[in-house]
This record gives C-alpha cells, sequence and structure tokens, in this order.
C-alpha cells in the first residue's frame, strides 16, 4: 500500500514538474510590454536564482518589499483608505451628534471632503483616529472586511480591490515563483491592510509591514481582547520605511518597488547593500488608462526618488509606455 | 533534453518522498519520553493538519509562538543576554572612566553582579542601554555574532547556543514539517536574537518577535545606516506578548509555548482562539541535569500561568520526566 501511494504521487509529481517547465518557458510577465523595464526585471531574476552565478543569492535572503499605494494599487484622487475613513465618519455620526459643528466631520458629513482636509495632517490625524481607535482589532478587522467587499470607487465604480495594477500581481507572483518572499511596506495602516492582503496579492499578514496606532491587551468577560488607541504608534513612509523594514524583517531587501518619494529611504536602504539589487519606481503617466501625476502631486508625491532613479540607474516604469493592462479587469 | 531532465527530477522526487514516508513513520519526537505530554503534541497535529477532520486548520494559520528564555534555551543563573550586557560593559570600560564611580558600573566592573543588579529592573534599563545603543544596527549584528561564537556559559562551560533544549528543536522541526510557521515571541532583545535564531532554531529574522529600542534613519557619508538610540521602543513580556504577535504576525497563534508568567497573556490569547489549539508550559524541574525553580525564582516565574495551566487542561512539561535529555551535546 505505501509503494503503491508512492507511485501515485509520483506520478502526481511529474505531472506537476511538468506543468512548472512548460510555464517557465511560457512569460512570466505577460502584461509588460517587451522594453527595458521588464528586460531588467527578468534579468535580476535570472542573476539572483542561477547557482554558480556571482550575483547568486540564497533563498532565504531573496526578500522584495513593495510600497502599496500607487506601487500595487491605485491612490487617487485620493488614498482609498482616506475613503474608508469618510465612510466611517458617516456611519458613526449617529453616535457623534456633536461633529455637526466641529471641524474636519462638519465638512465631512456636508460632502465637502476638500475643506475638511483644508486642515492638513492634523486634520487627517483627527478623522483617523475617530474612525480607526476605541474598539477591538477583531471587531475593526470585520469592519474593514465589510468596507473592502462593497465599498466602490468614485470614477472607476469599481470595488479597491480591483484597482490593483496587474503587471505588479504578475511581478509578485514571478518573484514568489522565484523562491521571493514578498513583503508589504507601505505608509497605510497594517490593519487595514492585512485583512485582504493575502486574498489579493499573495500576501499573507505577516508578512505586511505598515503604520499602527497603539494597542493595549485586557480581559473582558474572561476573554482576551486586543484593544486599539487613539494614538499613533509607528508612522511606516520615508525615514520610517528602513526602520520597519529592519523592526519587522529584520534583514535587508534586496529588491524594492515603490512610486513616491515617501519610498526614497527604502529604496536607499535596499540600493546600499552587497550583491544582487534591484530598486524600481512605478512612474505615473498614463491620464487616459489610469492617472498621471508626479512632482507637482500631493498624492503620491515624486521628485527626489525620480531624480535619484535616474542618476543611480534605478529601474523607472513608465505605465503608459510599459504596461499592457493597468487592472486585471482590462485584461481580454 | 526536456524529457530526460523531466525523467531524473520524477526520479530524485521519488526518493525525497520515500525518504519523507520512512521519516514519518519514525518517531518525530525522539527524545521525548511516552507519556501525556509527547502524545498530546502528536495528537493535535494530527487534528490540526488531517484534511476533513473538524479540527483541521488550513496551512495559512498554523502559527506556532515559542518564548525563547526558559522555553528554547537555559535562563539560569540569568537570563544569557544579560551575561553578553555584562561582557559587553568590560569590553567597554576603557571608553568610560566614569564607569568606576558609578553603580550599576562599577559593582560589575569589580565582578560583583548581585550587587550591581540590587538596583533592580533600572540597574538593568542602564545595562542596556549602555551596551545595546549608539551604534549601527550592523555594528551591533557583528558584536552580537562574535560574543555568541565566542562566550560560554559559567557553570556548563559551553556556548549558549549549545544550552537549547533538544526536545524543544524536534517540537520545531515537527511542527514546520507539518506546515507549520514557527515564531519566536521573546521578552529578549529583538536584534539581540536575530542574527543567530535561523541557525540554531531554524527560525529565521522575519519570525523572530521581541523587545527593541528605538533606532533612526541617517545618511553617512552618502550611505544609509540604521542607529540604535538608548530609548526603549517596545517590551514584549506579559501583556506585550499578544500585542507583539498582533503587530508583528498580525493574526492568532494556533499553538504557544511558553514557561513563564511573562508568557501567561500570551497563551491565553492563543487559547482563546476558535477551532484546534495547543497550550503548553515547559516546568522546570530538573535540578540535576537543567535547574529547577518555579514560583519562587525571579527568573523564569511561573505561578499564575502553572494554575491557569492546570485549570485550563493546558500541557505542563515535567522537564525531568518528560525528557530523555535536556541538551543537544547529552545526545548519544
Amino acid at each position: 500500500m505505501k509503494r503503491q501511494l508512492i507511485a501515485v504521487f509520483t506520478l502526481v509529481c511529474a505531472f506537476l514538474m511538468l506543468a512548472e517547465v512548460q510555464a517557465q518557458a511560457a512569460d512570466p510577465l505577460p502584461s509588460w510590454n517587451d522594453g527595458k523595464a521588464k528586460q531588467s526585471i527578468i534579468e535580476f531574476v535570472a542573476k539572483a536564482t542561477t547557482k554558480g552565478s556571482p550575483d547568486f543569492v540564497s533563498p532565504a535572503e531573496r526578500i522584495a518589499v513593495f510600497d502599496n499605494d500607487g506601487t500595487l494599487w491605485s491612490e487617487q484622487p485620493m488614498y482609498f483608505q482616506l475613503f474608508f475613513a469618510i465612510d466611517r465618519v458617516k456611519a458613526l455620526a449617529l453616535k457623534h451628534p456633536e461633529w455637526k459643528d466641529k471641524e474636519p466631520f462638519a465638512s465631512l458629513l456636508k460632502g465637502d471632503v476638500k475643506t475638511a482636509l483644508a486642515g492638513g495632517e492634523h486634520a487627517i490625524l483627527e478623522i483617523i483616529m475617530a474612525t480607526h481607535a476605541d474598539m477591538t482589532t477583531a471587531e475593526f478587522e470585520k469592519i474593514v472586511k465589510d468596507w473592502i467587499a462593497t465599498a466602490k470607487h468614485p470614477t472607476t465604480k469599481r470595488p479597491y480591490t480591483e484597482m490593483v495594477y496587474q503587471p505588479m500581481l504578475e511581478v509578485l507572483a514571478y518573484l514568489r515563483a522565484n523562491g521571493f518572499k514578498t513583503f508589504i511596506v507601505s505608509g497605510g495602516g497594517i490593519e487595514f491592510m492585512r485583512p485582504w492582503t493575502e486574498r489579493v496579492y499573495g500576501i499573507p499578514p505577516e508578512q505586511v509591514v505598515g503604520s499602527s496606532i497603539k494597542t493595549k491587551f485586557e480581559m473582558r468577560n474572561g476573554q482576551p481582547v486586543i484593544v486599539r488607541l487613539p494614538e499613533i504608534n509607528f508612522i511606516d513612509d520615508k525615514a520610517g520605511k528602513p526602520i520597519g523594514i529592519n523592526q519587522y524583517i529584520g534583514r535587508r531587501p534586496i529588491a524594492a518597488f515603490g512610486n513616491s518619494d515617501g519610498d526614497l529611504q527604502m529604496l536607499q536602504w535596499t540600493a546600499a547593500g552587497k550583491g544582487a539589487r534591484y530598486m524600481l519606481i512605478v512612474h505615473h503617466t498614463d491620464a487616459e488608462r489610469e492617472w498621471a501625476y508626479d512632482r507637482k502631486s500631493k498624492i503620491g508625491h515624486l521628485d527626489k526618488a525620480l531624480d535619484e532613479a535616474f542618476k543611480s540607474g534605478w529601474t523607472v516604469v513608465d505605465m503608459k509606455k510599459d504596461w499592457k493592462v493597468i487592472f486585471p479587469f482590462q485584461l481580454k
């Protein structure tokens, strides 16, 4: 019986290997137009994974980090987490009659997002704390899951998780098929991302690094809960990104993907390591299929990192030119 | 050529499978005496990994967390990281002439550890900050690696990394062979553990959660560095453990292994989830082969967690009775 089992396993195994050989022969990045950007990814992966190559990297060290907003999914006309927060303000308004006369809530409830956000970072922080704290982690997870399953983007009318970049999904899968561990390192909220990144990107919660608020552990009716507190714990942006990488991952990535100046230090930190390296910036150049913005944009501000990319020879993706499709729903 | 390759791969694959079948037939926990503790681990793994079983857990959710001090390696006569810190005080004394007249350093330099630590937590904090901060993460990593490669335990005269528990190494390997991801969740310093946990326990840096000090990112001569600051960032002990688990791993473990009251909240948090659960406490009962201590010990204080283990039916390992050997060097 044991031998029979082994024979069956062997057969299955052979088929799987055959399928893999065929898959490898096929194009691993079918949504990328041929060109320097696509070629640079394939060359890097070949270099890092070819035994005996001077640039070979052991599987344990194959760490790749990805920014989220503007790198894996869209971030216009504003960060999607802000849409979530605004929807939460509306949902919670009944419990907070005082918001009618208090900014930034008053403007938000009138539908005037621009005035609400005129208060800048302070206003955003107030909105985040009012909507992301004072509940258990389990309660927050459920709220995020419900929202992400039902909310629609204001212009495309698509679920936000459909506004992910098909070419980047292919890069994630391609790297993982070559023994890489893929991480998100995002300025977005860590607990806002974790409930859906595994399904959407194939990235499990333990490989998501992000901004966070403080929490506390307590017993409620004999049951342990973790409560979210209205206090910043960690901002995973700019110089915070290498700090977050060091704190959560504990080794330096060999590949980093970003799209804004918020990713500059993460790219620098990755670039400064020894051996095979890969740094890529997604440049939003496609006003027709997505959005076009860079040096003058508040959201996804890309200025210094673009200069450094050109200077240091990092790959700059021209979305309009390099990507056959932007979103999975555009696939034929 | 492709077909030939496939045939060779298939053959190799068949051999590997045969080896695995044989390994599974062998005892996965050979250093454990037969008894309730050993049986409970094997039953839990069978339950969690048998498809169709009502207690089946998908591989992605098979998260197991392990305390380090007293659970994976010894912690007597004091935490090993404290020996490291004291060795560092001695190494740094020349640069700090003022330490001759300043406690806790003065006593440490005279070899009087007891008086030095009489200052309690405050004294320990001073020693840690003086020896763990004000250098780059790369410099600290090198110091730890050098120390762990050369330092010897005061009574066994063995390298500290040989004072790991052979039966627990077997549990780690057994869980991983069954699709579990194993994490350390320790009150010890995260950057003190990461340089050697992969080699010693098979646990990579990104699966180590621990206490930490704050860091900052800066450019030095055009090169990015991360600098360790003399300021506490996070204490991963007691109620901090479920918080650390939530922050770093982002999902609730289904198995937790500890040995002291510092692990109680981690065990409670694990126990409170739905589905198959496994909670284990290593009880230090072997004064001959290791140390015997529990309710009255300052280090590895085990009192409330032991009561709760008995009350809730968690597994309590009696080291003297349940373990055939303690350390790998005792293996014949």
